[in-house]
């Protein structure tokens, strides 16, 4: 059985550039000091360039790496041999500090134009991408919390790509609670520490593409206090790195082994083991016992990640899907009985628009909403005015859990929708639908499980400042309604539908997080997870009705009938999301206001 | 990493025994000529047979063969060593014809008891399953149809595991799409025809386990009508068989080669071609252009079979997260901030309940809906009366869509809250759970898509007859709503909740197939999926009432507190399901009854 042509693209560039431009108008950053140089030319070429790497180099081996995934050999792992060059043409453009400065080599983009650069990668190859991913994040740590130092010696090779970064939080007996972490740091009388101990599912935690690695480690210094207080960040390389950031002899990092994964087989997952049989040398990032609070900068920042990753592969999935439901000829119109009458494509049957249309609405969406975080993040470090910084961070907050968790769930239903339009097809491993079914199902899981954001939204992060950051959120939303009711017509009742479910969302926020209400504060975290789904649904409505609004301007000055098919599109992709995902939060509303209690309820013993 | 202790079992016998004797009372079957000598001591003396045969030669593989795979080796089939033993021990207990007459050498078990004995096999191995259970399929067909020859010749080597049996309709550029196959069927001088032409997806349709293979298959003889009306039935067997039916030289099957799926990959699936390089030889099963109605019958036993097996894969991820969660300790009760104290076990944090929960309600709805079926096929054939019989049948009809297709997807999300519980273990291929994920997935497809199933629903089932078949479901639900009422308290609120679904499906169906509602049937037809969803989420609804209503009195005369605990699961489990999964047929019922266009109107040009 020989392998479907692929789509020509997994992205869609004209969506991409109406997210960017027109609905997060990207090109006004230029008028900000940090991207003085910025153009929409410049950020057109950075795409382009991301875009061919991607595709040249990144795509020709996604489906090979599933199968050919890395092994240990005589005790060091092999993966690949198309990893690494497809990585260094990527760090080679500069894409592994994309948004640093350029003083220290790098691109200094504007979050939101990376962030569209890198889905390319992701969408063309998630497993090579990671690699990348985890370097940066944990060059962003050194950046901002290590020594003058630590930031000399690593982040040159790190940028360059010759030093590889992971993120090594997770232990075997402590899975998402970081305060029973056991690994322990012990002072040496050179100012650094030994580490001894041992970490789970990390990542990149070995591999055979760069000269070095370095994993940012959780672990407690002796003596410090229980808990999550007492956790500290170390930078703890494979290989030593001397004073010119040369790496040397081996440090006393062992792998314990590599993790067999469902999907996203590309990246090693690894057992480490720290200090096991020679001595582990690592250097304190950032103050000690500040460990927790440091890791939340990448964490925020993976969570994200974590969300555009899901887009870019529910995306990718989708457009094969277009694809094939164009050319795919097979039955006829309901009523339509003539046998001798050649099969339609099977875009013409109506629950096949349905599953196409779900899948545009959520992968637009998704982008939408993964885009807008990206340009919170630009806002929040280089808005004009501190009013404006402080509100992106308030809304970036309150955001993060809903951008990795939604995506993550919404694209698999997505990704499922493509292989059913492909039916036996979607389900052979000769077709490619199948791995991103396989590879996205890792996004609920890692960083913090959905159920670990669903408790950050409602127990943290809503309650944050009195509830400031979702006072944010509502008033951006309800100004999103009233532009709408201004327009009138069909994107008024739209309106009409998003004001409804922001009504929902204040009042159920209201009863979930009042003192009068609940008594029980276990039983109002309880439903956290149904909470999660309704705020997602919500926000993404409101992102659906603002690309609803850039279209009907968009429309109104179309040149051609190919632009005005496009903005067609989002107008009926929005309608779609407002009246078939969004009603959905009125039984949740219902649910949450009245504090169910029947899963909380439930006993062991009853089960 | 070493692989975690499976659990004891993969489905509850507790459960199984409430199904069958207290919801379903199978014991009253016996008081039927048919299964006079039947008893509950016999039946339970089959579910102690296949339960010990099913976890000790086949869970012991399950693993094994989804990791060694089906292989073609110098143009043969090569599978595990296990399978062969596992399906000779399966054979030898009779299940191949569990069903059938003794004389004939089955068991003549009613199909209730056999569907319960045969989930355990799916339950500990669906791979391997499969392979019994399409001989079962095809030896039904030739058993109904076939001639007094065919049924002496095949039939007893078929029931003894000698000659399996396989379905082949589908054919690479007609999935869906049976008007449209082309596979050729000569008529030749002695009686017998030969075939001509390619069928894809064949599972079991060639492997190193059986001494023959019959293919059931579907093809046009010369000169047939085009569309269904000329499809004919042909048995097909890989060698010849004599007279004695005694297999002997090859027939002109030929290996096209394997198709590699994401999961269930012990079962081969194949591409077969007929007649390429040598004759290929087929006899009539049924007259001439009656295919097709032959076939519905294997179809829908299958379908219903899909439906088993999903809930057999479900319920086994479902006891797998179970004991998981008992076992694993990690984190404390919200409000606990003591860290020196010791992590709770994960089944007290309230959303692993909630995810436990919703598998409970969906795995044991699953078999309370699966059982129901097989139940209906027993009264279908064995009623006393003619309206029992009767009302059977249109009951079965309507419900076979429904139990194919929900318990496919409802188990899919049950799986994937398993694999939530399990955390990254449920992601890696050293634990079990990420095998059933991939191995369900393909329910949703084989044996006619869910988008098949719904358009059979809403055009062709509830149709049929003037309706007939769902006013008896509505009838039967509308007793159980009653029967509530009369229970008062908890229980008649369940049952108002029920009353309700009721009447919106009455509502939303009346609108669908109305004279009047609709101008357009494409419009009527165009959300059919919404409506089966719809409809499914109803009928499950019901049997979790009546579940309720039996531990009702379960409980009232339950002897210890593991009775009353089991009895209060169950009631916990269905004020989930009605609380929790009915309420979404409230936007369903709305969006179907205002005729919801948005899909429909989608154009290809606004992808």
């Amino acid at each position: 059985m020989t392998v479907a042509t692929p789509p020509s693209l997994p992205l869609n560039p004209r969506d991409l550039a109406f997210q960017l431009y027109e609905v997060l108008e990207a090109e006004a950053l230029c008028a900000r000091p940090r991207f003085a140089a910025g153009s929409r030319e410049a950020f057109d070429a950075v795409l382009d360039t991301a875009r061919a790497i991607a595709m040249d180099r990144f795509a020709p081996h996604q489906r090979e790496q599933d199968i050919d995934e890395p092994r240990v050999e005589q005790g060091r792992v092999v993966t690949h041999a198309a990893v690494k060059p497809a990585l260094a043409a990527l760090a080679d453009a500069g894409f592994l500090g994309a948004t640093h400065d350029e003083s220290l080599g790098g691109l200094q983009l504007p979050h939101v134009v990376a962030s569209a650069a890198i889905a390319w990668f992701e969408a063309a190859n998630v497993a090579t991408s990671s690699y990348a991913l985890l370097t940066t994040g944990a060059a962003n740590l050194i950046a901002t919390f290590g020594s003058d130092d630590l930031r000399r010696r690593f982040l040159p090779a790190m940028f360059a790509g010759r030093c590889f970064g992971t993120m090594a939080l997770t232990e075997p007996d402590a899975g998402s609670s970081l305060a029973d972490l056991r690994t322990t740091a012990t002072r040496a009388s050179d100012g650094t520490f030994h580490l001894t101990g041992t970490k789970i599912w990390i990542s990149g935690g070995d591999q055979d593409i760069s000269d070095n690695i370095v994993h940012m480690v959780l672990a407690r210094i002796v003596g410090a206090p229980e808990g999550v207080r007492g956790i500290s960040l170390f930078a703890v390389p494979k290989r030593h790195v001397a004073a010119d950031g040369t790496p040397g002899a081996p440090n006393g990092v062992a792998l314990g082994g590599l993790i067999h994964k469902m999907g996203w087989r590309g990246t090693t997952s690894t057992l480490l083991n720290f200090g096991e049989h020679a001595p582990c040398v690592g250097e304190l990032v950032g103050a000690p016992h500040q460990g927790l609070a440091c890791m939340f900068q990448m964490m925020n920042e993976a969570r994200i990640g974590v969300g555009r990753a899901a887009t870019a592969m529910g995306y990718a999935a989708y457009r094969y899907a277009l694809d094939y439901a164009r050319t795919r000829r097979q039955g006829r119109a309901p009523g339509e009985k003539d046998p001798r009458l050649p099969p339609i494509a099977i875009i013409g049957h109506a629950d096949v628009r349905r599953l196409l249309l779900a899948q545009k609405a959520t992968v637009e969406g998704a982008l939408s909403l993964i885009l807008l975080c990206a340009r919170l993040v630009d806002d929040e470090q280089t808005a004009p005015t501190e009013a404006e910084r402080s509100e992106a961070a308030l809304l970036l907050e309150v955001l993060t859990p809903v951008a990795k968790a939604w995506p993550s769930e919404a694209c698999q239903e997505s990704i499922s929708h493509a292989m059913q339009v492909l039916g036996g097809y979607g389900y052979a491993r000769e077709y490619p639908v199948e791995q991103f079914y396989r590879d996205n199902r890792l996004n609920q899981i890692h960083e913090g499980t959905n159920g670990i954001q669903a408790l950050d939204l409602l127990g943290r992060k809503v309650r944050q400042d009195d509830g400031a950051a979702v006072r944010v959120l509502v008033a951006r939303m309800e100004a999103t309604v009233a532009r709408a009711h201004g327009r009138g017509g069909d994107l008024a009742t739209l309106g009409d539908a998003l004001g409804d479910g922001v009504q929902r969302l204040v009042r159920t926020t209201s009863v979930l997080t009042g003192d009068g209400a609940c008594g029980d504060p276990a039983l109002a975290l309880a439903n956290a997870s149904v909470y999660l789904d309704l705020v997602s649904r919500t926000v993404v409505a409101w992102r659906w009705l603002e690309q609803a609004l850039v279209a009907d301007d968009g429309s109104a000055r179309a040149a051609d009938d190919e632009a005005r098919d496009f903005y067609a599109g989002k107008r009926q992709a929005a309608q779609y999301y407002l009246t078939w995902e969004l009603p959905r939060t009125v039984e949740q509303a219902a649910l949450l206001q009245r504090l169910d209690a029947t899963p909380y309820a439930m006993r062991d013993a009853w089960f």
